[in-house]
């Protein structure tokens, strides 16, 4: 790509440099990320053009240390990157410093964006409040098409994209909304109260941000207004902040099901992920004892028929994965908010029918190989029946217990695999030891 | 809620219908699929507004029956309601319908809209081309702001919201793209040229849907142009397609993980999850046996020390609990694309050092527990060092599987636990069995 008239990047910058202000914020970010000298990256912020400089900080969430980054720089070109920012990134950048850093530059802001970043610092990270900005456009119902978008065009300088134009009274409480699309193919002189919408959906500052995510996916919401006490209009919310929100609360999911605790970044180091997976690893040892205790009670048995050692691993561990499958289905199904069969139960019904069936023929299968290996018939029945019944429950216990623990307000995902494979693990030893003693002795 | 001067709902309706004109399609969608009888169903599709009924359907697309409500309306009210969406959501809608009852329907449309729709269906479903719509607004480079506004309102009559305006050259190739606030705010005699920004990204009809995700994430983009041969612009998709998307892929992501095939439906019958769970789990039960024929070689060693069949299924499970951990996060580093840190082997690192403190202090724990329980010390050697071991070959292989895989260019999330729980269910078993054979006999 031609750099143009511009100077060649100053020794000491990446070759990429060159061509940075052809490239997009987010390439520049992995770039800036992946640059290992503390020194180089801070060269790079300085060289950059402000504005783009600041959306590459904006850029780099998933990196720890850009806040350090920003506060490494001097006063002058830190305090300039961060107004150039939007406030909800200023403030989430500013939320991520060490406390006295943050203070120093909310000190060299002009009081007013200081003010108005503190306000939103006092929202969790994870709310509506948190991921919102105050920058919005928005104008009163009595005027007509054309005086608003004459209103728009003061007040949007200051405003990044926005989509919504949102309808307030005199004392800014939230009316309804008109997509600007509506407002150019309006009459200039149509009052905006008959192109107005009611919201169909507003979130208060202290909604969590997954409730965020599935009202704006559901309504197909490309910004959402953030009300506060008596409708007030506090900020708006966009569908971009809103693709993050969904990626990190998909990772959570899919760590909390495999039992990593949704604290640990994907990021973490090595030791914070020992403290997150350690507790979880302890209970799983407890349980998987517990259940294997009933071995220790049927040693003779054991000494007698060594066999059932192999036996037993294998029917349990078919139990996990057939549990660890309606798990899954469940845990989605509850996730997504199952909107078409309300009926949990039904779900439950169908993975017993599943477990029925996959349960005979994989139990089946399994004594098949063991009567063929021993060459003892009653071998194979037990094999059978202990292999048929415990899919069966896994089954049950993978689509009941995460329904059950949702209705009782636990979030499924954690518990549940736990409950589920000790289960599994009992009703495998049990079946293998009570039928064995039974039919083979 | 009111329902105005509106004659009350006629029998056979639900309750609901009063304030259905107050309501979301989204929610209506929602109340129409909970109904029972197809009847009333489409009772209640004849009764709406036609435009609130066509949005109504395009919002049940979780509802496998809608095409076959579609298609048992008289043909006058589906044509009218399918001539009512936007041109991707009919495409959808007709996508799923029985071949005939789609010519009937597409016959029954002008022929303009008809070929529209053709054109569309050939896409993949799970392609950008699936997800796309051909209605735009794009203007040229030469035209001025206020030209440009005025011809966005002779086109944007037919196109349901738009957000940006792409401007395109005499023979329809993409030049760039103008968000509307920036026309807006531009000074009405401002050339668009001096406006439009270089689009930040395009897809092809052909690229897969899970890229048009990433991208419009990566990017923040409220829509993305889809450009065929030449950069022709053949139109465009909308972040809310995309919402939608990345709950799909986050499924099918979390489904493969538990061993669900990506083509099983949440909402599938019990048949269809037989048939799509019953391979993976014969898989599971010919690894797990196969890892479990080493207990059939050590029968005699069972029958001294029957208190080993009581270990090996607890280590194995503890090794294929820290493997899933690890493979949770390495698959979910590797599913958001890892921006930060590329190098995965440094996962790997990770994910030994991990192992090797959890692992020893379960080790620890359940060597202290064996001790206790049986009075013997070397029993808790063996329990330790087995342990240990395992569970730092589970991180090892946790990490190191899916990202080998990855990069063969295999889906990771597919194959890698088979493979980690095959061989931390062997290391158990044979660690508990040499160790045992070698320091208790």
């Amino acid at each position: 790509m031609s750099t143009g008239g511009r100077p060649q990047a100053p020794r000491g910058l990446p070759d990429w440099m060159d061509s940075a202000e052809e490239m997009h914020p987010s390439d520049i970010a992995d770039l800036v990320a992946a640059i290992e000298s503390e020194e180089q990256q801070l060269e790079v912020l300085r060289t950059l053009p402000t504005e783009l400089a600041s959306d590459t900080l904006a850029e780099m969430e998933e990196y720890e240390d850009r806040a350090e980054l920003l506060s490494s720089l001097d006063a002058k070109r830190g305090t300039a990157l961060l107004q150039d920012l939007p406030d909800d990134d200023a403030a989430d950048l500013l939320g991520e410093m060490e406390p006295d850093d943050r203070d120093r530059m909310l000190a060299a802001l002009p009081t007013e964006e200081a003010v108005e970043i503190r306000d939103l610092l006092r929202y969790g990270e994870e709310t509506a409040g948190g991921l919102m900005t105050t920058a919005l456009v928005s104008v009163t119902a009595e005027s007509c098409a054309a005086d608003a978008i004459a209103e728009i065009r003061r007040q949007g300088r200051e405003v990044e994209d926005f989509y919504t134009v949102f309808v307030v009274d005199e004392r800014s409480r939230l009316e309804g909304t008109v997509p600007i699309s509506d407002l150019i193919l309006a009459d200039p002189g149509a009052p905006v109260a008959a192109l107005v919408q009611p919201a169909a959906a507003v979130v208060h500052p202290d909604t969590d941000q997954e409730e965020v995510g599935r009202v704006m996916g559901r309504y197909n919401l490309v910004s959402v207004p953030v009300v506060g006490a008596g409708g007030v209009l506090l900020g708006r919310i966009t569908f971009d902040d809103v693709i993050d929100v969904i990626e990190a609360e998909t990772t959570e999911d899919i760590l909390k099901l495999a039992g990593v605790s949704e604290e640990e970044e994907l990021k973490a180091g090595w030791l914070e992920s020992v403290r997150s997976r350690l507790p979880w690893l302890t209970l799983n040892l407890v349980t998987a004892a517990l259940a294997a205790a009933v071995i220790l009670s049927q040693e003779e048995l054991i000494s007698a028929a060594p066999f059932l050692a192999f036996l037993m691993p294998v029917i349990a561990a078919l139990g996990g994965n057939t549990g660890t499958q309606a798990l899954a289905v469940t845990i989605r199904r509850i996730a997504i908010g199952d909107r078409v069969r309300p009926g949990h139960f039904h779900a439950v019904r169908k993975e017993v029918a599943v477990g029925l069936l996959n349960g005979f023929v994989l139990g089946a299968l399994f004594a098949l190989g063991a009567f063929l290996w021993e060459g003892e018939m009653m071998l194979g029945v037990v094999v059978l029946l202990a292999m048929w019944s415990n899919i069966i429950v896994a089954g049950f216990a993978g689509a009941m217990i995460p329904t059950v623990l949702n209705r009782l307000g636990v979030d499924p995902a954690v518990a549940s695999s736990v409950f589920v494979h000790t289960l599994t693990d009992l009703v495998g030893f049990v079946m293998v030891l009570t039928l064995a003693r039974a039919l083979l002795l």
